[in-house]
């Protein structure tokens, strides 16, 4: 089946091909009539599409992430393109070509988490080493770990983000660590390792990346520290106990990594390597939602980006 | 041995008694010189006392918490009296008299661990009154919630005055749920049971109400969390799992409870139980200091206290 | 006449009949055109409507609360049905069905006036009973509460919804004041049945909820202390002096009650009875507004409400 | 009776003469003892002082605001000279020579209020006209206002003070009203009158300057509400309705004047005059408190004054 | 050629003529296609215009700020005009009749210019006055001076509104300052002409206002200060050396003038001229924007504007 | 001359011998007695004192910063040791022995340049090594580089301070600029190499560490901008301009440092590096405050220092 990808949809073009359900509500007027307001995408892009007049059967005919064929046409409102959709239904993961849809890099992933191993095996703290192990050693974790995004809007969100960001901020803590000799750089390093695993319970990255319930209910900073206390429990059951102070610890860089607290963190940061780990995670952080406000921008100024609310500025994007 | 209650004590007395060290700190000038600043309590108050030209040997032959034997001479220093002590020595809790140091009152807890125990039995919700069961079962945890404090220095700070909060809250719950239909008011009432429970690891009672490392470094809310886990595991351990959904929205009470991000939840309350929670915690809290701040307050102007910084304004206290 | 109600209206109706004038503005293009924009609205609801090409004349022909007869047709715009009106016309209330168009629940406001007698001529403080006597004796006051509405587009924004806010509070009141020993319970529930009078005044319920000149001028915070000297001064006609100190704390409670100075009282509370107050009233507030955008949520999500901005979340709305 | 001045007391003196009780409190320690923390003044200056050992009956025998004749010995206490009083007699003003006492200078109160008489007597709106005869024709008022402070720390924070604002800040008006046509220069001059009289029964110039009950509880900007309501009454008894309109506008002149909802108004200038007011009223207080803070201080640095908190910074004191 | 004015445009007009290109940005849909959102203006007013599917050379082929010949339909949506060009060509200003174009008064600017001489030589200071004849003998700064707006969107938003506020702003100093005998008032006048003057170079006034890249990289403030260090520098070149005292003076009433840190002023005013001028800044700036909004309003409700976000509320408007 | 060191001193000691006078403050008693209250130091610490009754011509016998002969007796007041002095004589610095009171380690400040010096010739753009050698060539700005401190009480508090922080931040840009190709590590490098230059001019370390009146009415990042433009236009001098939007760059890089408007800047970074380089800045000081805070915290409490008030925390400071 030959399909026309996203990106390359025109105005006034018939359709008739499979798509990704990324999104879907269920919207009602108060003249009481439903639709269906969709957002359909595949690796190139994300078309926001309407179904008229439909029912709840038709609404729960396909899932979220699920893969449906459509029938409608596109159409040019407000100056971006939208596609009215007639006939609409799911069809299986198998009758797709899967790498029409998937943005997810699975050998970048396995490169990072390659890379992460390497780093975590090459601390001198055997506790902390140990540790990494249990982690390392959950397939399922790693699994998840490698398609997490770290966020739903904001920096690093992709399928994938999340370890991105993890590994690009345990190198820097290698880097860093080291410039500071009253830092513990391996508590650093372990503490970037694990500030933000609760995302991998918090975000589900079945079509857009959304919050789950637990998300929204209990956040990922309490998450990862639910987290931490299971992998240490594992680490415990062959006999040795797990240092006390060290599990505080690591509890602390999770617990404190946003910084302050109005940024969600309960507790401030109180050690130095606290106050460090929090310091880099917002450096990436910035850096990176920075550039991509830079690279996504479409305004014809030459020198600067469009006013970017989440940033509360213009970016000057010229190459010098 | 005849001793003088602390609120007895005047200006220019020999002391040769036994007082309980309440908190103890050892000091260095610049100059290099030590000394002791110690808070010395009983049942009647505490007096700031201080011991010149120590060593480290000395300042730790006693415990914070514990009692001593001093020798010494009271002063006025700046209008408040003193203790300049010559002489302390550490001795054991069965050399004392109790009745003279103990500020807690274990009748009134037992009364309102009785109390609280009718409530949770009364819940119709099964689960939830199973898991009351499960920490009601656990002696230790039972033993050290009657001695919990709820705060170092802003509302019911006194050991048994955690429970005394809980208590309060959960009767009000059981007045105010029924109000409002949209409640599920067990859910609620369980809330205000769990809400702080893990001040009971965030503060020590001994000596002086202080943070314990665990309470500085995690926090109140995530101890929480942690605690109902265990408790979780342990109703489990029968073969009964606890309702998922259930079990996040307790979560969820505990750890959004203060409120507002700012205040330190991590989460906003999105529950309309968590949301009352909230404002029950909120009422009590306050109800409780601004009348300790009116009747602690000793100004001489008849209808109004001193101006108290942490509630920033003066308060009405003329009887009307 | 067989009208068709604002609920059932659909798309591409030709449309003859009566509405109400919700609201209604005269718009000018930067080109100079003229437009009306109104909302048109019955009991089942409300919906815009445009009428284009018009002069002042035609502006001023029909009252902002009155009923018009439209001639016209219903499209859809954006995905909301809207109305667009080729000929007004007011008419008389004489000449339609009022049961068609009023909201109000005279039946219910009667209920919760009767209720807020009982509770104010159960207080004990004597004068207190007595100068509620004064308010409940001025029936067009009566009458105004009955309709008042609580906000333009907050908590309670219905005609009656100020009696309902009121008496719940009171009712609360009741309820709490008791369980606190320190607090004067009449004062209390008093000052609930004060706190919010000046809104009588502050809000119009013609047509849609809207501030009064008065209102956006003064705030109903004032309007409510000018309206209590008033009763107080025909309470102080039979030659009685209303007690001075306690019509300062009356005056207080009005004054303090939204807490904090951010928030719109000049004066924070510095009774135990003004703190109270305020925390009920944020907690019958709070619940109130949650709770409709709950019901009033229309998102395909089982389990939470679109984002509610005037709230700072997500809510969760799925039945336990 | 020859005294010593305040301003000339030197350590180690033998005191035996009359002072002004400015201030007064009766101060328990901990260990029960009460002593009386007072301050004694004349013209030129407040020392404190305190007297040690009393009882109630002691603190009662004077008035704060009142003349004592005090026996005692200065001291230097912390580099600042104190008094302590052995003995305390209440005496009365007729055996005392007020001018010793009186910071109040009531020529210049009544050139003051002779200038402000002119203004408003100039208006050329006949209804504030009329209005303010209505207030100058009330000698209570008038003599009040003379001896009224306008604040207790902040800026004019003297007998008098508040018509030195006053008169200031109508004189501005008259300079910048006619500056800008859109504004309605008389209504800009009426509010600065009438903005800050409620501080003529919010403070209590009796002694030091303190705060009332009803100043408080209430706050001058809901009693200068209160007093014009008053004086519309008496303005409207020779029969002639008060314009409603000009009413709502003063009101909203009183209501607005701090011009934001944080520094206590309960409603935003909304109108063009009470924008101006709010900024004229801000220049005034700003001026006169920071060239107070210049004047007053006593730091050696020739070009800067020590650093004032309640002003967040140092100030350029050198003469150019 | 006979041009209809952008304020007599209508719905569904042929267009074959001139306009101003105020504005315009080469915009991408997510599909790629490409499209030109500009703004076109004459005196008369400014109209929006899309030009669809067009490449960069077409976007290049006409200046911001420049004249352009256009083509094309104008069309209602949601309520506005706007206008679809088919047809666009860059022309010379020599074949434009400028007087249709020019917003610019001229002789209101010379006028200004004249009385802000006038101000300047009638200073006292010696050194000031010979500071600014420095900078009335620049004739490229003259030039630009007069033609510079004070704000892109806020108050003074034209060409030649940084002049008129500036000189309002000298002529309050002259009326203000001698007010107060602790001000020196030509210090306080000399600041107002100074503290806005960067905005020469920190907006751009061809075409739409707009930040030049040096106004957002470094901003108004800083390049206030580096052209004084240039006049001062020209100041020398006659070998006189300018006060170093008064520098320090004068840049700081430029660095403050916004008066609060958060406002964007590096260092607060410390001095009682930079804290007057901050103050009367303030008046004037904020009396134009409301008067502006009040001006510009279009609701149809007689005595209040719209809710106006910039300002955080309505307005009334209604003429006494 | 035998001289005890500040650190050595004890209660009740003679004093015969020299000292440093870091900082002198004449105060003056209500009473209108003066007295001197110094700061005086040595290599070894600092200790309060003061001198009664003074004139100021005593005041003016000596310098801030000088060295003086003192006379007096040492006590402990409040616990802490000050010096009651009873002769003063300033003495020339030919007579003491300047290594008793010199903090400022020379060696390593040389050192520092010499590694700062090669960064910058290191840097690969042209321009910006030319302008380095402009600075590094200037050695009246080398010198007192060498010496200056970075802030009066915060981080790098010290002669030679603000050298070792511009160091470290240059090392760290060296180290994280490669790790992000989106950055132009040279303009980063260089940023950190100019950013607090300013303080230079700001503060003053003779004696203690203060604000000279440039630093208070101008401050440093505006100070940095001019110094910038002195080097550029040295760098002009032989002819090849320096490119504008380089300089643009780097003004933008010293006016941003701060990060937001409320520390300070009057411009929001908008450009990548200027973002890093407010992190960078921000990690180094942090860390260096907080290991500051802890190495010089002198609670007895093992595993915590006390609480901080300018970092609003306690830290952890035991070692794992």
């Amino acid at each position: 089946m030959n399909r026309t990808p996203v990106a390359d949809l025109t105005d006034g073009q018939q359709i008739d091909q499979v798509f990704r359900a990324a999104d879907k509500q269920l919207r009602v007027n108060r003249q009481g009539g439903k639709y269906i307001l969709m957002r359909l995408s595949d690796k190139s892009g994300v078309i926001a599409a309407m179904m008229w007049n439909v029912d709840e059967t038709m609404f729960e005919s396909f899932q979220r992430g699920g893969y449906v064929h459509c029938h409608g046409r596109t159409q040019i409102h407000n100056g971006a393109l939208q596609l009215i959709v007639t006939d609409i239904e799911s069809i299986d993961e198998s009758e797709v070509d899967v790498d029409d849809f998937e943005r997810f890099d699975a050998n970048e992933s396995d490169r990072l988490m390659t890379r992460l191993g390497e780093i975590l095996r090459g601390l001198r703290n055997a506790p902390l080493r140990q540790l990494a192990e249990v982690y390392l050693a959950d397939e399922n974790f790693v699994a998840r770990f490698k398609k997490a995004a770290a966020a739903v809007s904001n920096h690093h969100a992709f399928p994938g983000g999340l370890l991105r960001h993890t590994v690009d901020m345990m190198e820097l803590c290698q880097l860093v660590g080291p410039r500071y000799p009253q830092l513990d750089a391996d508590l650093l390093t372990f503490g970037a390792f694990l500030h933000d695993l609760g995302k991998i319970e918090e975000l589900s990255c079945d079509g857009e990346i959304s919050y789950t319930d637990r998300g929204q209910l209990v956040g990922h900073i309490v998450i990862g520290v639910q987290m931490l206390g299971e992998k240490i429990a594992d680490f415990e059951k062959n006999g040795e106990a797990f240092p006390a102070e060290l599990r505080l610890h690591l509890e602390h860089m999770v617990v404190s990594h946003h910084g302050q607290i109005e940024f969600g963190s309960p507790k401030l940061p109180v050690m130095l390597e606290s106050v460090t780990l929090h310091h880099i995670d917002n450096l990436d952080a910035k850096l990176w939602s920075y550039t991509a406000a830079i690279q996504t921008d479409v305004s014809g100024d030459g020198n600067w980006t469009n006013y970017t609310p989440s940033i509360g500025r213009k970016l000057w994007k010229k190459q010098s």
